[in-house]
């Protein structure tokens, strides 16, 4: 930062800060507290127009919290205070422009608005046209659409703005905002991480940019909220596709760009301009900062898991190290008569690499006692196991009150490899979205990482190499019962993310037989899970749209 | 039924059938099996119109399996199929009405839609107008809504059409049809089950009929799917209000009513009135016939559940050997030291008399193993029975292929008096819907239709008058942690229904202290559901529409 150093303000230029913040759905106050501290630090580095992300003020995706006049009281009440208080901080002068909910005219229909604060008032508000109604969005469902476009005047300059979906979609307000003689085109948003998606937002803004005749604005939230994590990388892009200025990702961060005077060549920022990131380096930090959310949003210091020796434990163990270092991570080892020497050094290991508090439970005892009773064979046997462990997962994070991880990967639960109420047991499912191709891959790229920085490798090299296996039974190899990961993953991705039918995925080159298998493992898997629809039902990432379907639906392809 | 007999068919009249089915989502096959069989038993009684419900060949609600291209491609096959096969049995004179998924011009998106089978052929198409998307609705999310308006005529008559929510809200196509000489408004409907529902219904269907100035023929679905149940009770209501066919609920059903030739007055049908049923059967019903289909659907023959001498699993079971038979009831009594003699005569009382497959298993042992490893104290003590207890279940259901039932009532699931992994325990939650005083009552209600039978009352007395207690520690009374049910309920329905906030409630004239204590107790119970969201998520009604709120969550009212 330190714009005054790079780019001296002249006649007619206007700094704008890109408030790149983390909220809390339904924290008014500590939401307001940021907003505030924010513009404090935007006001010293000289700025006149501050920009926080869609519904700062509320957090987002606020759901049918939208629904509660009172909700929609206190937030309207928060926001007025909120426009009083900058006002007597001095801060009266900023344009502060953020996101919140409104009503429609008879108070009755939530909206989703951007307000703009000065001079100790709310003075300018702007309510979202196009609500997004797909994927992981329902805003139809909640918010009526806004019918008017608003430009914003500051020191000369004509700023039009938007909300997120509003430049997904053809036609108003853009087109209005084409005709309109605008300097720049402001949007904020709460757009959901997704691999990849860096880039399809850059050519679409620069595409709008294109349109509008100005360069563009795009402010993006961060953080996890639910089964969401918000990427940030916030930027500048200008009507021919340069980009002015890129803030970094899955971090708070406030930047700073110089509009120019009307008529002027706009410049990149040389301060704020953050590099790429690699593929499995995006994807890790998005797992990390969903689960460090979650915990810090609930109130959770600590976390419990099984650690199996298994790469699932592994992975989801370092990831929550990373998350609230070790010495709030509770891992337990939990082995049977059939689990090997092998996984329980690899367990102990991987505790002492990461310095989590270890401790042994073996359950024999326990299954035992269910079996003098139960006298339980074959996968009823495996499930009782596995629903042990969860039993003692639980009691740990009862008595020290920890927040339990579910280990399971995208594999392993679209295929039905897991126990509900056994190894599923959990109130956050770090990995859920991970197929297990990419779970070695991200072991591997953190252990790649830790010795580029001259530090230990976090997961012991045997839980990565070593054929998995359940341990449920003697010998078990997960080979057994599913299709080689490298071929299954790839029928996954196919089936489930792209919605391939039958003919569809031998066109795509898969053999009949394993298509017919995997299509059988899924929908079976998926049947049972919405028979038993208590699974981990949170995830930490959008990377795909899940499947949306009845429980009762006889339908096959 | 025999309309023959009642209402001598003369020239010019129409005899249309209403053919209220139930279809298992997804299952064309099925589905046009029933609809064949209708058809034909329409055919016989003179019928020239059959109708079936809102979607009946894809089965309602398809969430989004409406997306799946196959799945669009082969209800469409099914449909052309369906009209070549009536027309091959005998049956192509008559004008089927069913509803199925069509799709917009570019085949892209899915519309719900209505088509008329006719001489072999698929004859008209119907686009439903208005997308309901609130409560557990999702169609505007789904679906693209049709923008023609469609009069069919048969025999001379002038018939429009309509889908379900095109006659709740105001314009098109009612406003349009009122305009086009119409003889009779059809329309097709998924309408679940409320409590007290029919007579909004009625009233809404009288005013339409009025608008258009011709009958209104309203035909529902029946069955359960998933959490929804649909509960018939089809009607005809002439523009004057008159009642002049009403169909019976819970059931599938024929019936018939004559349209009489243009310019006579329509007469009720004398054969086919139900009576109304009061609320507590009409609960009781719903819930029966939800869980009936339920398994049917997902073909399961049997259940299993905890019985443990209360109120809750003794109606639950009650409701199970409705539903299937006692003789497909696993009973399982899971006494602990805390266990009181009481309970567990009572368990085995209504085991007894409801003749299900009883079993006992003393959770002492597994206690026993579990404490030697954990020492477990308070709460975290009190789980750990609740889970023992909820392995056991999932051993009986895994080793029988049964499924679990949770025994779980809205009043103790709201207020978190519940251990996830433990009694919530189950693939189905048939009384999650229903306030701990209602179960009560619907207890008795069963017990005096029994007595009114001359049965033997299924539920003993004591299980109905005792105090309720958890049993989880020495003396514990539910009554120690909650306020008196009576009150406790009519608190949650005001809070939870209506959405009522703090001073609301103050204003409803609930003191202080108990709205401080239950808002307390729900949001923390929500709090904790929303971070282990695994609880039963499938719940048997759509009493009211639960609240959709995100998980982190910090705005407190």
């Amino acid at each position: 930062m330190g714009i005054q150093d790079e780019q001296p303000q002249r006649d007619g230029d206007l700094l704008v800060a890109l408030a790149q913040i983390d909220t809390c759905v339904g924290d008014l106050d500590g939401n307001a507290d940021i907003i505030m501290d924010y513009s404090h630090k935007a006001a010293k580095q000289g700025a006149a127009l501050v920009v926080f992300p869609e519904m700062s003020l509320t957090g987002y995706p606020i759901e049918d919290l939208a629904f509660r006049a009172s909700f929609r009281r206190a937030a309207w009440s928060r926001a007025d205070r909120l426009a009083r208080e900058l006002d007597e901080q001095g801060l009266g002068h900023l344009h502060v422009i953020v996101g919140t909910v409104g009503t429609d005219a008879d108070q009755d229909r939530p909206r989703n608005r951007l307000v703009v604060l000065h001079q100790g008032r709310v003075e300018a508000g702007y309510d979202k046209h196009f609500l997004p109604n797909y994927g992981v969005f329902d805003e139809y469902r909640i918010f009526t659409p806004g019918d008017r476009t608003v430009v914003l005047e500051v020191q000369g300059h004509r700023i039009g703005l938007a909300i997120c979906e509003d430049i997904w979609q053809e036609g108003d307000p853009i087109s209005d905002l084409a005709g309109r003689d605008i300097d720049l085109l402001v949007t904020i948003n709460g757009s959901p991480f997704e691999e990849g998606k860096g880039h399809v937002r850059y050519e679409l803004a620069a595409r709008r940019a294109k349109q509008v005749g100005a360069p563009l604005l795009y402010l993006n939230q961060v953080g996890g909220q639910d089964d969401l994590v918000f990427d940030g990388g916030s930027f500048v892009v200008d009507q021919d596709g340069t980009l002015l200025e890129r803030s970094p990702r899955f971090v708070q961060d406030l930047s700073t760009w110089t509009l120019p005077a009307r008529g002027e060549r706009p410049m990149p920022s040389k301060s704020c301009m953050a590099e790429e990131m690699p593929g499995d380096e995006e994807v890790y930090r998005a797992c990390v900062l969903g689960l460090q959310d979650y915990m810090a949003k609930n109130h959770f210091t600590g976390v419990c898991l099984g650690l199996s020796g298994g790469i699932d434990s592994a992975l989801v163990a370092t990831m929550a190290a990373d998350a609230c270092g070790g010495e709030h991570v509770r891992g337990i080892s939990m082995p049977s008569r059939y689990s090997s020497e092998g996984s329980r050094d690899d367990a102990a290991d991987l505790a002492q690499r990461l310095g989590v508090r270890y401790v042994v439970q073996a359950i024999g005892p326990e299954f035992n006692a269910f079996q003098g009773q139960l006298h339980l064979e074959g996968v009823a046997e495996e499930n009782l196991q596995a629903r042990i462990r969860g039993v003692i997962v639980m009691a740990y994070a009862n008595a020290e009150g920890l927040l339990a991880l579910a280990t399971g990967n995208k594999s392993e639960l679209a295929c039905g490899y897991s126990t509900i109420y056994g190894d599923a047991v959990g109130g956050y499912a770090p990995i859920k979205d991970l197929l297990k191709t990419r779970v070695w891959q991200l072991a591997r790229w953190r252990n790649a990482q830790a010795q580029a920085r001259g530090e230990r490798e976090p997961i012991p090299v045997n839980s990565i190499v070593k054929p998995p296996s359940a341990e449920l039974r003697q010998g078990q190899k997960d080979s057994d019962s599913l299709p080689d990961y490298s071929l299954l993953d790839k029928v996954l991705e196919a089936y489930i993310e792209r919605a391939h039918g039958r003919a569809d995925l031998l066109a795509d080159g898969f053999d009949p037989d394993t298509v017919d298998t995997v299509m059988r493992l899924v929908d079976r898997a998926e049947w049972k899970r919405r028979q038993y629809p208590l699974g981990p039902k949170v995830t930490s990432l959008a990377f795909g749209r899940d499947r949306r379907l009845p429980v009762t639906n006889a339908f096959r392809e």
